[in-house]
């Protein structure tokens, strides 16, 4: 049995109006049914976590909202961060708590906000990082690219090492856009999507080789979880922890040492980056319409094509005439956008900002 | 001195979802104001008409937002209709009530709903309407046509019959397309926009000799306006008045026995048919966007061309990258439909109504 980790946090400008920075997108329903990302995720991993195996790692702005939306999740399960450290003390605390509680454990870590189309292949892609996570290894999901993403990081990747697990010869940042082309085409890379499996020994030992210090604040932390010190060794340790991500304090040093492989995920994901991402990741209807939100039925279209409409106010939305566009509803900001420059919407979150009208962030 | 008459009713169902059968366009600040278009004419007229001389006629849905819309006009110049029966029992009614009054008047009739762009031209040409109504005609507003339009109705003028007044030889109603161009390339036809200028004597004298019935039904009621039994005689005869437009009822058969004169209506003029019509008609700003409503300070625009953004809501409202688009935005209801399609909207009150979403209409 697994134990899946979702980190749940993050803002999701690009999905403004709809995600905000207090009900960011994995709270909300965009997977084409009533469930949220969050719920999807956690759906999605029940052939791999029973509700008692599955942890979320969030802060205290999502804490309420994410219990409510997952009741059966154990309260024990859900890991509440005092303050943002970065994704190292967020995985690294999930790996620290369950290794107490179960020290051979084999835990995932799974994005919140990501849409997957194939979830049978998942589990099965899954179950494969599991065998080389057993092996001993730090495993990686690397999705096979469709376009030349320049948003993403890359897995530069080498020989058979596991099953069907390939070693991770290095960690690419983000590249530019002819890089990406290159990287693209050549087969030899894969999208590195953030979710992993391994031991939580493995882990909890590759960070001590690497960053030390966090380590043992994890640790110290961990240890005191499921006693009445949790709050003061937390109040005393969390602020002093390092914030960097888990790519920079863990796994290139460990794929550097050759410890990390990656299963290739040949299935359909998406990060659901914008709001053209989300209509090109649910299925639409005959003319290309992906309509979503609470009041589907008060949508009317009239010669509508190709575009994402998003209606969260029980308002009648129109739209006539009109193709390859987004148009997103919410109570207090409405937001229209052709799909090909849905990415803009951060523009438009950053001049609120700087007007400071923070209330519609 | 004129008395102005202006007939305050009609849904505007193609600019909907601002105008709704409850509150329709002529109650809207689309004057790039926030002047109502019924406001804007009633300003407009002021050089001709004070307070005390301009005339509403209007019916029950709207008699109390008229009411307070123009607290300068008295009392006893807001004349409610009981039911709708058409332009010439509304045109009738103010023209006997006036002829009571003041037996002597000249009256002009202006629609509540357009939008005039050079107003010292308007108030030259409605003064030759005038005087060639002082000669005993009933005088009409052509618009100089600019383009082939095939919503409007034509006048065929003929010579110049007084000042600048030229014979109407015909009315003709709503062309095709081709007879339209033609209409519009020959330079004989300007657009009837319902706009006259009469004596109310001679109006009514037409009106006896053309429709008795309908002529002798209006008086008794004018007769009975100023005095305790106007709503017993409303009671009574309104409900049995013809219902047909001024232009069949009069002005049709006066125009074939000579009588109706036109003066070519040669400032900017729009009827504000259409959102796309209402983008034409006011200024816009340098790159071409039209942004309405109370609150335009609300509205984020971003690389937006040509387009036409009208909010009511107090949202936040954000446009990225789109051209030649409508954008509607109502508390109960939104509409984004591009400008060369926006009369496409009634169809969607059409859809609306037949699904009995009445309230939205």
């Amino acid at each position: 049995m697994l134990y899946s980790v979702i980190p749940a946090g993050g803002s999701g400008t690009r999905l403004w109006p709809l995600s905000r920075a207090g009900h960011p997108k994995f709270l909300h329903p965009l997977t084409g049914s009533d469930r949220s990302l969050l719920q999807a995720t956690v759906d999605r991993l029940g052939p791999l976590s029973p509700a008692d195996r599955t942890y979320v790692v969030t802060g205290v702005s999502h804490a309420v909202a994410v219990s409510r939306q997952l009741p059966d999740v154990p309260e024990a399960n859900i890991l509440v961060e005092p303050s943002q450290r970065d994704s190292c003390a967020a995985i690294g605390l999930a790996a620290a708590v369950i290794a107490h509680r179960d020290p051979g454990a084999i835990m995932g870590v799974f994005s919140a906000d990501h849409l997957i189309g194939d979830e049978a292949r998942f589990v099965e892609v899954i179950r494969e990082a599991m065998a080389a996570a057993s092996a001993g290894y730090l495993a990686t999901l690397g999705i096979t690219p469709t376009r030349p993403e320049v948003g993403f990081g890359y897995l530069k990747i080498g020989t058979l090492v596991h099953g069907a697990a390939r070693q991770v010869e290095e960690f690419r940042e983000k590249p530019a856009h002819a890089l990406a082309v290159q990287y693209t085409e050549s087969g030899e890379y894969l999208w590195n999507a953030g979710m992993f499996v391994f031991q939580v020994e493995t882990f909890l030992a590759e960070l001590d080789r690497q960053k030390p210090e966090l380590h043992a604040g994890i640790q110290a932390i961990a240890a005191a979880w499921d006693t009445p010190d949790r709050d003061a060794v937390l109040a005393d340790v969390w602020p002093g922890l390092e914030k960097i991500s888990i790519d920079y304090a863990v796994m290139e040093g460990a794929a550097a040492a050759g410890r990390v492989v990656t299963v290739p995920g040949d299935f359909p994901w998406s990060d659901v980056g914008d709001f053209h991402a989300l209509g090109e990741s649910l299925p639409c209807d005959d003319a290309g319409n992906l309509i979503l939100g609470a009041d589907r039925a008060n949508v009317l279209t009239r010669d509508v094509k190709d575009s994402v409409i998003v209606s969260s106010t029980g308002r009648v939305v129109a739209a006539i005439g009109v193709d390859n566009l987004v148009i997103v509803d919410t109570p207090d900001a409405l937001m229209v956008v052709p799909r090909g420059r849905a990415q803009e919407v951060k523009q438009i979150v950053d001049e609120l900002k700087a007007r400071g009208e923070d209330r519609y962030v």
